[in-house]
């Protein structure tokens, strides 16, 4: 797989990583999907508003609220399972629709990484196929 | 890609699209995947029974009981930040394995669209591709 | 598809499958994805640590704690209304990289197969594409 690096400066923190999958894909796949996979288990990938940044504060904001980093009956001694079961719920893998060699996305749609676990140098693995319709 | 159309009636709603997926699926596809993406960024896609319509209701019951509409922290000035959480969290993207030219989903699944933000106009994206087994 | 079976033997388990889905895949695949479906409507399938046992403990306790059994809203006579909720929020189908044959999971990662519903039989569904990167 092609992939790209970034790096997260905060616990949670949500970044804009659609510039970065468009940049990977050919300009020569006319019609197709683009396959976003993270390699990582307290960080996830999804698709949401890119307009106002309030959004993804939001998101992630109301995401903490629901699973905080503490719990009575957390086992894992990294004290980090927050980050692994947000991490699971948002998901780590993507398939997206792909036309002239761009990410083919509704109009308000950004692709984006969702660290849980950081400040981390975090990668992103991307792929490719043509596709019929 | 392929795509359809469909009007949403409430604010908060799951509306069975099987049919309208299998619908655009060539009927020479022997064995593939079907992917189906929404191309929106406070509306959904999953896949979940097909028989009782309560588990239907009490998906989106419980959903909205865990990410009510207004919390005191959102900054976002459309007041549809719980919309946009529950859509990361359902997801957007769906591949689904395909057979004889149809869905080959288990006895009790369908696919729905979840509407988070009603009621709306809305659009699904389907492509499909050969895969091997 | 191919498949593959296994038997749960409590009503909430996160199982560890990347043995089953890996020995499906050929060793001809040298680059490629392979599709993981979950045809069942009370459980999913998610990727997450394959290091310390504690995180799959943790992640299906907070996720209980969240989604508990019993909601005096719920309306589906079985009773497991809990369970659909959780296979949506997790996830049936996954997508991810292959390389030389084998899944390219990070480091850390294991698929896994999440029972909301058990003890059950249960199947889970694979196939695969060679793709470009």
């Amino acid at each position: 797989m092609a992939d790209f690096s970034l790096e997260t400066h905060e616990r949670n923190v949500v970044v804009d990583i659609t510039r970065q999958v468009n940049a990977l894909i050919p300009a020569s796949l006319r019609s197709g999907v683009c396959h976003v996979f993270c390699p990582h288990t307290t960080a996830g990938l999804t698709v949401n508003e890119n307009a106002d940044p309030a959004v993804k504060r939001d998101l992630m904001a109301k995401l903490t609220a629901l699973i905080p980093r503490n719990e009575s009956f957390y086992r894992h001694d990294e004290g980090n399972s927050d980050a692994h079961l947000k991490a699971s719920l948002v998901g780590m893998s993507l398939t997206l629709p792909v036309r002239d060699g761009r990410l083919a996305l509704g109009t308000w749609q950004g692709v984006y990484f969702c660290e849980f676990d950081g400040p981390r140098s975090r990668h992103v693995q991307v792929c490719w196929q043509a596709a019929e319709f």
